[in-house]
């Protein structure tokens, strides 16, 4: 491919709204052009790299056992209400309806098409396990698109679905593919993968994972502990609390703390800090606007999601109060209204002498100790992990917070959708039973952008020698030169007679516009003809990430970028 | 992979709904299953299959030069504004709202994303000529799914689009994609493929070609010469009729013809045949609900295309008649209203003493001479060509009429898209100038289709090996006997390792069943391993097409199966 005629500019800054180094790049660098809000058109060298991670993810998918199936991109809404989720779904399901006034959705997770397809055919226990992918166009009417192909409406999906006839089998299997991924990732040249425990949210089941790129352009926060193998992410990561200090015993007293209404104020009044505070976060329920109130150690957050989880209801932030019911402000554990669910979080056990309110506008308590002063407490951790936190599982105070873009992800569904959706299967004994499915799914568009993200220079992306869109550059300098074009011409003829991938730029450009052109396209190898080299009888070989810099005789060129690609 | 854990049934018999062999068959296999109305999800062989037809497309794309590129599905609506197709195109556009209420579509095709992908940066003419491609989903809301994947409505496509500097460019590079198809087709095993000339239709341009699987399942009709190269679509073939007879001279006069209504009956009570008849066909034109009559020759039919054409309207057959205007049944070019369109197809030109309506209820004319009767006629051509009718460019009675499925299409486009988008390079001079564009589309699943709608017999398809799933079917009849197995396995395991594609069926099933399910994978060849091959030192080699089958030894059933693949 000649780069005269490559569709795709490369420009010198990137548009100010490139709020993320990998989206500045690959618009720099002509691999993306936004096409709507979330939606791109991919020019030659982002195609290119994204068919190569595909093939890496169909090897990998293969060598579990994978059988590659298509599922449609439109789907009758009949089949998303089979598994109940046309309605329990928001508006991030595209819904729309076709000429015959049919009901349709625009798929952005597959599951129900899996189900379907196996339903007929999967009905003898001989079948089983057996595991199915596609990749495939998806649509996800996200709000907030944002970083290039980080988080878009349309992408690029593997997704994979397995049947199993024991829990055991699909945690098996569940194993393997948790492989596969780290084996796909590290193909594609990422290096700061981690998995994660995730909560499963709407996918249903209990365990999954994600995994994670680390890099501060996450929008997902990471709970990892450096000194064992534990890694969750923000919404499933289990926070311990030990307040094993000797709290002096002091009566609960009322004080006067007029117009203070945040924790902050309240340290400066009361002389002391916020770990010593019994701290009131107000929800309310979604579906019958009741309030919960959790109670939590004045330094720490609510987890949101343990807290849903826990209440098995959607909540929201409180935004207003029921001031019949409650003194923002002031709310406190004592004499607090029995009309309000109240949750205790397990970071205020074993913590006494506290300050909490009053449940009276400007007063506030001190020396409560809840084991005494309130009936019946029971603990429940609804609190986020925080950096230097006790670990879980090694119990050090060694939690690290980061911040990670989803890359991939594996759930052990159960039986949601095979059971709702009528999928069985006969066994030995001639019994009907439901299988246990998984789900595993990798982003490919953001992969890429990932990829970018990670291995990247000042001058643009270095991609990794297993997804670069073309192995090696050639540049001719002055390719208007006859003993530069007929030199550059046989080195890219005889590196293709070889099978190598090659990007020639025979531009009547400067050296400096070429190089910094070649710098966007991040190709690894670079070969440099030019009057001066001819001259010296040598070709100039580099590497993308600076590493290699040598002049070679003519002759040893095509060797040595062997020896540089292997 | 073994075919006790693929997913898919075979089947004995289709469901009754099945009109098209192919269809019957790809069910039957286990190939497709029906999501909802043309909408289908592909089982493993098939999804292999499209594999295969891909990359085959995508090499001889990018043989002449082709980059490819992705385009998004689903499309702001502004984009197809901007061409006017968001008005122009009718129900098979989807159309719908995202959750921020703009206006979308689904992409049934991309001349639009393509223009905006090359807007900003194709804008010097050192670009130009190129093409651009992608495969990707699409979706046409299709009101007549049928026939499996011969029509659907969500399809996988090849589009492809290249811009020029001249007409002549765009000419030479139509003739190479014309060529690369040739070989698309011959690659994936068609054998009766011919290109016809066709009516652009709503893709604008003026000259555009599609390549026709010549079959008797075919919607589309075709005109084709076998004297000469001559091919076209009906809707594009010109007619041509000589009327070199000698008719009698004579006045015209009215008949009493009363309650004749139809040709049929006329020929009857007036003893002439029908090509002695002036017909009326009468039409309405859409926007104003206006008359055309179009006078033809009494034993040919409207072209309405053409009619179309010549016209610039839309225009529908009349259902009803103002019988202030014209006397249904009894239409004639002599008296007719003033106040409808007249049309004269070519085929009265030296047509002499002909019947026709006399514009008066129960009252024809014989005797008619246009020439003589009627002031002023000019003739078009608007006939349906006809089997045996003279071809346009041998000039000889050699015309025939065929049945076809259209598998791939070509167009001129010319500058509809790029004028009113916006498109402009800089030439030379430093002018502004408007690129000339092609486009070029196939069908990938429709292809697939006529594959197995082609090759096959009645026990299955009979693949391709450049299409094949697999290469090699391995048949252990009584797997469960440890020679048969090991022996079955030895074989897989050194296909394998030689890179060639083996589905295995190891399943404790019949010959018969296994064969039969054989004949529904459709796989070249299959070697089959038995206990009685084994006491003979054999192993059956045979191909799927019935032509070969022979015993041979053990340590030579690889090089057979090699030469059986090569």
């Amino acid at each position: 491919m000649k780069v005269s005629v490559l569709l795709g500019e490369r420009y010198k800054n990137a548009p100010a709204d490139c709020i993320v180094e990998s989206q500045a790049l690959m618009v720099r660098g002509g691999y993306i052009k936004q096409v709507g809000s979330g939606i791109y058109s991919l020019f030659t060298p982002a195609q290119r790299i994204m068919n190569k991670i595909e093939n890496i993810i169909r090897e990998e998918m293969d060598a579990i056992d994978g059988q590659e199936v298509l599922f449609p991109v439109v789907m009758p809404a009949s089949l998303w209400r089979e598994s109940g989720r046309f309605d329990s779904i928001g508006s991030e399901l595209l819904r729309f309806k076709d000429r015959g006034n049919n009901d349709m959705v625009l798929g952005m997770t597959h599951e129900e098409a899996a189900v379907q397809l196996a339903r007929d055919t999967a009905q003898t226990y001989t079948k089983y396990p057996f595991m199915i992918y596609q990749i495939q166009t998806k649509f996800r009417d996200e709000p907030r698109a944002r970083g290039g192909l980080i988080r878009v409406r349309e992408f690029t999906m593997k997704d994979a679905y397995s049947f199993h006839r024991t829990q055991e089998d699909l945690e098996e299997y569940y194993e393997r593919c948790y492989k596969a991924y780290e084996r796909i990732f590290a193909r594609c040249g990422l290096k700061n993968v981690v998995a994660v425990k995730s909560d499963s949210g709407m996918m249903g089941g209990k365990v999954s994972h994600e995994f994670m790129l680390l890099t501060d352009i996450g929008e997902d926060t990471l709970v990892i502990c450096d000194d064992c193998d534990y890694r969750s992410n923000m919404e499933a990561a289990d926070s311990i609390t030990v307040n094993d200090e000797k709290y002096p015993v002091e009566e609960l007293s009322e004080i006067y703390t007029p117009n203070i209404k945040t924790i902050d104020q309240l340290c400066g009044k009361v002389g002391r800090k916020a770990k010593y505070f019994c701290k009131a976060v107000v929800y309310r329920v979604n579906e019958d606007d009741s309030h919960v109130v959790v109670f939590i150690r004045g330094d720490l957050e609510v987890n949101e999601t343990k807290l849903r989880n826990y209440l098995g209801k959607e909540i929201h932030p409180a935004v207003d109060i029921d001031e019949d019911l409650l003194t923002a402000g002031f709310i406190g554990p004592v004499g607090i209204s029995k009309d309000v669910k109240v949750v205790y979080d397990a970071s205020l056990k074993g913590a006494h002498n506290l300050v909490c309110g009053a449940n009276k506008a400007d007063y506030h308590y001190t020396g409560l100790d809840l084991e005494r002063d309130v009936e019946g407490v029971e603990y429940v951790s609804v609190a986020k992990a925080v950096s230097g936190g006790v670990c879980p599982v090694c119990g050090r105070r060694s939690l690290k917070i980061k911040k990670g873009v989803e890359i991939g992800n594996i759930f052990q569904l159960g039986t949601k959708y095979s059971e709702v959706m009528g999928l069985r299967y006969t066994d030995e004994n001639g019994e009907q039973q439901t299988p246990i499915m998984g789900c595993y799914g990798i982003g490919v568009g953001r992969l890429c952008a990932c990829i970018c993200q990670e291995s990247r220079d000042n001058y643009g992306p270095i991609w990794p020698k297993s997804v670069a869109p073309w192995q090696v550059e050639v540049c001719a300098l002055r390719a208007d030169e006859p003993a530069v074009k007929e030199c550059a011409e046989k080195l890219v003829k005889d590196l293709e007679a070889m099978g190598v991938q090659v990007l020639y730029d025979d531009r009547p450009v400067s050296a400096g516009f070429m190089f910094s052109d070649a710098d966007l396209f991040g190709i690894p190898v670079r070969a440099i003809v030019s009057p001066k080299n001819i001259d010296g009888g040598v070709i100039e070989i580099a590497t993308r990430d600076k590493s290699v810099k040598v002049n070679v005789p003519m002759e040893e060129a095509i060797a040595k970028i062997k020896e540089l690609l292997s």
